[in-house]
C-alpha cells in the first residue's frame, strides 16, 4: 500500500476526547471512526487488525474441535422471555419493535438462541459433545460509553457454547477452551491470566476471566506474581492432560476484584509474590450446567433410555476489544511508538523513502523494494508523500508495522537502513531482510 | 469432518414451508435455521458456504484496489435527516430508540455513514479515487418476508462507495465495479448479466442489476440472447479497455421489467434473439453523483483552488443471497442432487464408506483416505454412521460435495470407485484422485 492511495486519515495531535491510550493512538492513526456515542466504523488500518485477530481467534477455536456457526443480531424476545432473563437483563439490552409491532432485541450475547438450535437439531447423546461458536456483532447499551472501542455499544465478540451429557464431559469442554485461549492471546503476543470471576448475568457455578495486565485497566486485581511463569507447552487435547494443565495454573492465588478475600489472598501468598494491580478482561469463561437447558428444554436421550437436560458452558472473547487490549499493552505513550505483534501487524514493513524536489531515486527504490516485498507476501507501507522526513517517521511509528527501512542518503548499494521499531538501525541486504520478516511470520 | 461429530442436522423430508429450492435444500441439510420471521442462523453446513463467496468477492474487491473498512449495523438517524432520506426510507428502515430516547435505526445501506466518513477524512483531489467497501449485515423490515435467505430481513451484504473528481473518472470507477462483479459471479460458477435498471431509493442517473436466469426469479428481465455468449477475458483494469468491455455489454438490449420498452426491444431484436425470462438479482451498481455529496457537504479541493462536490456510485452485491442463487442455478430438485462449484462448496468431496456390522474394513480405508486428503488440504467429509448405503448416499447428494468416493464391496486393492456428482463413477487410484481435486481448485 502506498500512503498517497491509502485511506489512513491521520491526526497531527491527540485527540483530546480520548482518555487512554489505545483510543488515542486509535483516532490519531484513523483506525477507528465514532460514528455515534458508543458505536464506531473501522477503517482500513484498524479493520486489519481486527481480521488478523479475529483469524487467530477461529484458527484456536478450529483446533480445539468447535463449529463455526453464525447468528442473527436481531433476536426475538420469546425466547429470553423462555429463560427468564427478558425481564432481568435492564436496560443495557437493546429493545426494538419492529413494523408488525413484535418484540425483538439486539443481542447482548447468545445462550438463549443457541440453545434453541441445539434443541431442535440434536437429540441423543451420542452426538455429543458439540461445540459450536460464532463471530457477531453484539449490543450492549453501556449508560456511558468511554476509552473507544474498550467500552463501546456495538463491538465485535466471539462467544462459543459447549453441550455435553454430564458435569464431568463439560469440564472437559470448559478446559479445551481454557487451554484454547491461553494459546490465542499467547499467539497474539498478551500474556493473559485466568482469574476466578464471578459469573455475574450468564449464570453458573465456574468462571475465569482472562486479564491482561494495565494500568488503564476497569478491573482490579489480586495474584500470586509465579502465575505469569507458567505456560501451557505440555498441555495435550485430553482428559487428563487438560486438568492438570488448569490445576497448575489454579495454584496460584489469581481473582478479580469481586472474588477477593483478604484473608485468603494474604495465607495462600507470601508478601514477595503479592501483586495487587489493574487489567483488562480480554475474555471470559463460564459453566453454567443445565441453567438454559432446563427452562428451555433442551434434553438428550442418555443411554439407557432416559432423558436429561444438556449441560451447557459458554466462552468469550473480545475481538475487537483485543485491538486495544494489545495498544494498551504495547503502545509506548510517551514516545509516540507502536509496535504491533508482527501476527496482527497492519503491514509487516514500512518503506521509509527520503523525497526531495526533482530527485525520485529514493521512491523509484522503495518501490522496486516493495515489488520484491510483495513477491515474497510482505505486506508493506510505503509513505510516497513529499512530507519532511522527520514527519513520516513519526506517522510510521504511530502506523505501527514492526519494521523500517529508510532509503535516505546514507543508503549505498544494495546495504539498507533496516530497524526492528525501538531497536537500533542495521545494515542488510534486502533477502536477509526478506528472511528476517518470513522467519518472524512463521513463528507466529 | 466426521457426520458422526458434525452438526449437520438433516431432515427426513422437504419442509413444506419452503416454497422455492433453495429454502427447501438449505433447511433439508441444515445449513440454516430460522430464528424468527426473515431472521435465520446460519449452521455450520451453510456459513462455511457463506464464508468461501465472501472470500471470492472480497478478493475482487482487493483487485480493482478497493479498500476494505467495517461501519458499524447501527446508525444514528442524524446523517439519515442531512441526506433527507430519513422520512422518505418508510416502514422497511427498522427504527430504534436507545436507553436515552436517540433515534437510532439498523442500517439497510451506507450511503449516508460512508459519505460522513469521507468528508471528515479526505480534503483533497489528490486523495481521489478512493474505492472504500465493507461486508456487513444489513437490516430490511420486509413486511413479507419469503424464501428464506433470498427475501430474508436480516442479510450479509458487500457495499462498495467510490468518490471521484469528475464524472469521467466516476465513470471509469464505476466500471472497474463492472468489470469486478462481472468476475465475481464468474468464479462462483454463475452466468450473472448486467442489465440496465432504475435506481430506486438509492437514487442517481445510471444503473446496473446483475442477473442470474432462475425460474424462480422476482425480476422479470428482456434480453438479447447473444449478451450470454460474451466474457471480459480481454478486459484491463484500465480506463479505455473498461469502456470497451461496458460497450460490448451494452450493445446487446437487456433490461429489467422496469426499464422494459416494448418498442425498443422489438427494434433492436430479432425475434430469434429475443428471451423474455425471469431472474434472480445477485449485485446492483448505481452513479449518483453527487446526491449524497450535496447536500452533506462532501467536497474536496480541486486543482486550481476551487471546490466541488465529490461524484460517488455505490455497488452491492448480496452474499447470503448468493448462498441461494446458487443452489437455484446448481440443484436438481427432482433427482435430489446438489453439485456446488468446487470454489464455495462445503466439502471438496464425501467419502462413503459401507458399514456392516462387525466388520470395520471400509470404515479404516476411509479413515486412511480422510488423512490423506487433510495432507494434501482437500477437505472431505466422512459419513461414518451405521446408516444404510443408499440413505447415506441420498444425504451426500443433498450436502452437495461435489465429488464422492464409494468403499463398498466393490473396492478392491487401490482402486477406488471415484464419481464427480451428476457423472458416472470410474475407477482411480487415490493419487490421481488428488490431482483431478487439486487441479479444480487452483483453477478456480
Amino acid at each position: 500500500m502506498y500512503i498517497s492511495k491509502s485511506f489512513i486519515p491521520i491526526l497531527k495531535d491527540n485527540p483530546s476526547e480520548a482518555k487512554i491510550k489505545s483510543h488515542q493512538l486509535m483516532l490519531r492513526v484513523g483506525m477507528i471512526k465514532q460514528s455515534s456515542a458508543g458505536i464506531y466504523s473501522w477503517l482500513p488500518l484498524g479493520f486489519k487488525v481486527m481480521k488478523k485477530i479475529e483469524k487467530i481467534v477461529r484458527e484456536e477455536q478450529d483446533k480445539i474441535g468447535a463449529q463455526e456457526i453464525l447468528m442473527p443480531t436481531i433476536q426475538s424476545s420469546e425466547i429470553w422471555k423462555e429463560s427468564g432473563r427478558y425481564e432481568d437483563y435492564g436496560e443495557e439490552m437493546l429493545r426494538i419493535k419492529d413494523r408488525q409491532d413484535r418484540e425483538m432485541l439486539y443481542g447482548p450475547t447468545n445462550e438463549e438462541l443457541v440453545t434453541d438450535i441445539f434443541r431442535s437439531s440434536i437429540k441423543s447423546y451420542k452426538s455429543l459433545p458439540q461445540l459450536l461458536y460464532h463471530i457477531q456483532w453484539k449490543f450492549r447499551d453501556e449508560i456511558r460509553p468511554r476509552f473507544g472501542i474498550m467500552r463501546c455499544r456495538e463491538f465485535y465478540m466471539k462467544d462459543a457454547y459447549s453441550f455435553d451429557v454430564s458435569d464431568e464431559e463439560a469440564n472437559f469442554s470448559y478446559n479445551k477452551f481454557f487451554l484454547s485461549y491461553l494459546k490465542t492471546f499467547k499467539r497474539l503476543d498478551l500474556t493473559a491470566i485466568p482469574m476466578a470471576a464471578e459469573t455475574g448475568p450468564i449464570g453458573g457455578s465456574l468462571s475465569h476471566e482472562f486479564i491482561i495486565l494495565a494500568e488503564t485497566g476497569e478491573s482490579k486485581i489480586f495474584t500470586d506474581k509465579r502465575v505469569f511463569e507458567l505456560n501451557t507447552d505440555d498441555a495435550k487435547l485430553e482428559k487428563n492432560s487438560l486438568l492438570e494443565m488448569r490445576k497448575k495454573y489454579e495454584q496460584f492465588y489469581s481473582v478479580t476484584d469481586e472474588k477477593f478475600k483478604k484473608d485468603d489472598f494474604e495465607n495462600n501468598v507470601s508478601e514477595k509474590n503479592r501483586l495487587i494491580t489493574k487489567g483488562i478482561e480480554v475474555g471470559h469463561i463460564f459453566y453454567f450446567g443445565d441453567k438454559y437447558s432446563k427452562p428451555m428444554g433442551a434434553s438428550v436421550d442418555l443411554p439407557g433410555g432416559k432423558k436429561d437436560f444438556v449441560k451447557m458452558g459458554s466462552y468469550g472473547i473480545g475481538v475487537s476489544r483485543l485491538v486495544g487490549a494489545i495498544i494498551e499493552a504495547k503502545y509506548d505513550e510517551k514516545n509516540e511508538v507502536m509496535k504491533w505483534p508482527i501476527s496482527v501487524a497492519p503491514y509487516d514493513i514500512a518503506i521509509i523513502p527520503m523525497i526531495n524536489k526533482n530527485d525520485n531515486t529514493a521512491l523509484d527504490k522503495a518501490n522496486k523494494i516493495y515489488l520484491e516485498f510483495e513477491k515474497n507476501n510482505i505486506d508493506a507501507i510505503v509513505d510516497d508523500t513529499d512530507e519532511n522526513f522527520s514527519s513520516k517517521i513519526k506517522k510510521m511509528n504511530l502506523i505501527g508495522a514492526p519494521y523500517q527501512i529508510i532509503i535516505g542518503k546514507h543508503t549505498d548499494g544494495d546495504l539498507l537502513e533496516f530497524k526492528e521499531v525501538g531497536k537500533d538501525t542495521q545494515k542488510f541486504k534486502l533477502q536477509a531482510i526478506i528472511k528476517i520478516i518470513y522467519e518472524q511470520k512463521v513463528k507466529n
